[in-house]
């Protein structure tokens, strides 16, 4: 599981059935306090309703298909949470605004 | 998922049973602007008629044998999306020509 | 499997339904001396108890649900063992204090 | 899928028993030329009679398991296709000699 | 599968209950000649009585299960060969003493 910002959105037309009606997310990898990292942008579906801003949690592989929306779906990557609080070294990294 | 450019095809005459008639693209990572990303060529299955230009998205792992095409197959990195428009920071970072 | 230090905790009130109840903790991967390395910060669930500071395995991917308390859920890591000892290139590289 | 040159083979007599019979390449992963990158060795079952020199497409984690020779086997790579010809960039970049 | 050198053991006593009396080897990625390479430690569950300073071979992720010993563990890599002989490019590039 990774943290990451929501910077923006992915539509595509032209794609897979099993793909119709999902929101695609555009997410930065963070670190702990939100900053980026330097991952690899990396598109993953939306199974929480996050939008751009959000930090989140992404699960990759084939565990990105055990919600609802993504079963038997070809994605690797489900936006699964919305980071709320993260606390690191005794302290407070992030906070939702 | 990840952001991708086509930019060839991979021609095998020898291989797997299972993967007679699959067409076999070559990809470059990119950002979310089409830009080339460090990451190195990745071959796919194309799922949705991909060619050479187009900026797709690929799905890895088992998540690749989620689709009709790819079912049970000895293959890890599928297209499944073209994409038309990417929304990044607030602006378009890319728009299909 | 890798080695990593408890540094944290994460707080997500919108999450999928499945994840209701799981503690997910934040870790820094490291060295076997408990050293941290250049990988990225990982967010696992725990599925032993353990608390910040301690060290600790994780397995990822799908293996990451083969656990009471992840299967079927949308989880690619999972906190499965806290280290007590490890013993490399003939010495002791970290106790549990 | 990866494209890769082999470079040799493993020979290990002390394996897990579903192992018995199977010949593993090393494999340098390349460029869409052949060109080695910066990726570490990797060590494939053959499913194809690829011999040294050759470059080969292989497939990684669950996906190598989608053979007939390498079903239910713990073996997380595959040589799945001997590369006769690749197109990049408008031009050949690797055609089979 | 990756070649590596086992460096050392990991003892655990709080453990998911799943993975009792395993034992889990601590592991150096190397390159065919057994000389290390700058991917990070990994820790594997062993199915083949490696012991310290051996060459082995170990897999990843859910292939790391299809071994009668690991079948349904959270465990996402096994040592699963002990290496004899490597061959590169046309020499012996590792050979066990």
């Amino acid at each position: 599981v990774i943290i990451a910002r929501v910077t923006g959105t992915v539509v595509a037309t032209a794609k897979e059935p099993r793909l119709e009606g999902m929101k695609m997310l555009l997410l930065q990898p963070t670190d702990a306090a939100g900053q980026p990292t330097k991952g690899a942008p990396v598109v993953a579906v939306d199974a929480v309703g996050a939008g751009v801003h959000d930090l989140v949690l992404y699960a990759a592989g084939s565990s990105a298909r055990q919600t609802e929306l993504t079963k038997d779906k070809p994605v690797d990557a489900v936006v699964m949470a919305i980071v709320d609080l993260i606390e690191n070294q005794g302290g407070i990294a992030y906070r939702k605004s």
